[in-house]
């Protein structure tokens, strides 16, 4: 019961972790504003897979959570620009780290799900 | 147009951490077995909103991309346990990070949603 009671406490735990990652596109859209500020447009023409709404719905997601804020420059027509701020900054360092796990353990990685395919396809 | 293509270069560099944790419940789960071993139930009962289904459908994802392994013993009935591999384990210390990083900013981002909630409701 007390066992019970420490996981579920974990679980909680990585809830804000979860929270800030767990959707999709969040990460990639950090990645593409690491080097400076980006049109609207520039993202998407960046990640063609995600749907114009999506992306706005994730870029006002990421406004709100205070990592990226929105600049309107009044220019026919308004330009609109995302930055990351100081706190969206402080999270790039972390999430290299995280991507570059990811990509060392690349191979490893694709060794395990050839494997796990294997054993699916044999006969029980 | 160079500029395009370094972006789209930058969305698909992150491609591997987005995969590998944009699953809703892939962070908490591989948070629950940090500590060590555990039986599925104890899983489920940790995290009660996970649907038995999903939960086996993240296991057997994450026991495909070689972070966790599957134990069967031969008591009656057979007990299932999971547990980190190396390469889960080798995960943990980067994703600890982030979580961290999550904690000591949770303040700021809920000053954010509170921020960004007042202007939403602001008269044009």
């Amino acid at each position: 019961m007390s066992d019970d009671f420490s996981l579920r406490d974990r679980a909680l735990q990585s809830r804000d972790a979860v929270e800030l990652l767990s959707d999709k596109w969040r990460i990639t859209l950090l990645h593409l504003l690491t080097p400076g500020p980006q049109r609207a447009k520039a993202l998407q023409q960046a990640v063609p897979r995600i749907s114009p709404k999506v992306l706005t719905q994730t870029l006002r997601g990421l406004e709100r959570d205070g990592l990226i804020s929105r600049r309107i420059y009044a220019s026919v027509p308004p330009r609109v620009e995302y930055q990351l701020t100081d706190m969206g900054s402080s999270l790039i360092p972390p999430l290299k780290t995280l991507c570059l796990w990811a990509k060392a353990h690349e191979e490893g990685r694709n060794q395990a799900r050839r494997e796990f395919d294997a054993r699916q396809r044999k006969p029980p």
